[in-house]
């Protein structure tokens, strides 16, 4: 893990992440992005994402609010980034809620070479094809526990996956570390999740090689700043707004000894 | 009235609200929807938006950035909803200021039913054919008083109607409740008459049996949060994000005693 | 330069700011113009865009989430706009990045008649024909200096051009305007430079007869805004609350003493 020594890495090279994201939080992954030390760009017409993709440093795919054009954009990036070698990080909001979002999603997993898949307890089991509840995009429920599911899900899906929640599990399906990092008032404000893939998209991009290493640091990066927010905080409003202060004052050389990981 | 002992349920039972609304306010009304203690689901593609209505707890329709197949969406889900049971909230944002969105406003009330209207003077004059002027989506004057205009406005409409402003009148053509809570700030911040909406919606997912008392108690909850978050506030920024902390605050057991309503 | 008098006429009359912009700052860009006084409508609708062009004040196009119905609907509402005479914006967020975004800004600008073009300097460079290097909606460099760029650029185009950057310069082609009005932290928050469009969109509502001075004062005007939110900011998410606190908050009768410009 070198969650310090990477994140020193984005702010050098200021990669560019381009996100294909959903409405509700194209301003609050954007800002994530930018406050981190990345360059964040939002592109979804099918005539100039594939053009976009294949300059940046990562793709981030997000089907939090999703139509037909939407996902042939999707796809025409994701397959433009394979080409250029950019990595591409997926984030299945809402799979299992309904048929369209399942199917996005498989389909995307089909068609391209997904990196990482960020989800919700709930959202990575119906992918990997497991038991679970979902209320809209919030996971109620899974019959497996996220340690068990991360490793599941990446081996059925032959990526890495990484499992949010209280705690979150990220596995290649053989290798799986556990990130303690965080704060209960990143539950209460709409986007987190979001945000985590799009840091994900970040650490991908100086990481391509050591995948689920960069998925668990940019755990690690969001949950400290999540740590640092929550400070002086009175709620989800003024938490919100220190998340993207925390983020941008995350100190690179306190971050790897702040780390609460286990592998296994 | 039982603003309190509602919010309690909405806490409990964490209903899930769907909204299809303007791009412009997105993030603001999932974030004011999460912050209360409800769960926002955001889906406008017309292939999922039977399913999800039809699982959700209330749906809230916002006419604030249309185009054809977001209303053919709109549609689908209001009909959806009602063959589901679940009440629908409509806000006809800038209803009166082109064709477009008046008989937008218009066709929805027509197809389907509708629960609650929530707008302002010249959007809910519009639709009751009254004079008024509206310069965007912002209500310049109406020939009738608020207080007339929701009662003659629910009669038209056959529906509960929520006419907000520096004083709320809500009525359903027989009943009226005048609601005074509030902060000059909300007017200071671009779609606060939309999170009034989406708070609607939530009282209306556990008191789908009351709806002028849910649509009246949505509008307390929501005004005694903009009197908690006006009181650091330095201007529209920061009140706009204590609006959150305060919503996320609300103490159900003051709510009752801080309610400033008159009923006739 | 009329700075306060222009805000002061802006506060009275309260122009209705007719906005099409991309996803990421739509919320961003409504709350800066009601912040600042105006009133921001967005609509973006083939069906109804004339009808809300023509009763603007001001029209502002961005090109930063396009897609072919929304470049439908920008020349529609641009051409509507000149029909009816209101001053017309273009943020060309992304020329030189894809061929998309370099197209559609030239198209907007050969059919309908711009008032001011506001961009970084290798948006505007593109447009000027000069060399210069973008990564994703980011200035890397340009080959020209931005105030030789905002003159070549203002006669190439033939309207007034805004550079905007650590420094601004507005040029007419003739006369040269530099505002060194300002905060680093601007640069940390996406979407300060479509704010700072839509607030040439402002000013240009209350002063179309004199779009050089109208252009500069906005930058101005955002620059000493942008002075005030830094000062118990702690990054940049308490920075972007402070700067609608300090739009809302800025004192007419200073304004023209804190602007630090100059004219050649």
């Amino acid at each position: 893990m070198r969650t310090g020594a990477d994140l020193v890495a984005i702010r050098e090279r200021k990669p560019l992440v381009h996100q294909i994201t959903n409405y509700v939080v194209m301003n609050e992954t954007a800002n994530a992005t930018l406050s981190l030390g990345a360059l964040p760009v939002m592109a979804h017409a099918i005539e100039e994402v594939e053009e976009m993709a294949s300059v940046a440093g990562a793709l981030v795919l997000n089907i939090g609010t999703l139509s037909a054009r939407w996902i042939e954009a999707m796809l025409l990036a994701a397959r433009a980034a394979n080409r250029a070698g950019a990595p591409v990080v997926l984030d299945p909001v809402g799979a299992g809620a309904t048929t369209l979002r399942t199917e996005t999603a498989q389909r995307i997993l089909e068609v391209s070479e997904i990196a990482v898949v960020r989800g919700n307890q709930a959202e990575v089991a119906t992918l990997a094809g497991r038991q679970a509840e979902i209320r809209g995009v919030e996971s109620i429920g899974a019959a497996d526990s996220s340690a068990e599911l991360a490793k599941v899900a990446a081996s059925a899906l032959g990526c890495v996956v990484s499992v949010t929640g209280p705690v979150d599990h990220v596995s290649d399906g053989e290798r799986s570390i556990t990130v303690s990092n965080g704060h209960e008032l990143l539950g209460t404000v709409s986007g987190t999740g979001c945000m985590s893939t799009a840091i994900t998209g970040c650490y991908l991009a100086v990481a391509a090689d050591r995948p689920l290493e960069a998925a668990a640091e940019a755990l690690v990066a969001f949950g400290v700043a999540g740590e640092d927010a929550a400070k002086d905080a009175k709620g989800p409003g003024t938490f919100h707004a220190n998340l993207y202060d925390a983020l941008y004052n995350l100190d690179p050389s306190a971050l790897d000894e702040r780390a609460r990981v286990e592998k296994s």
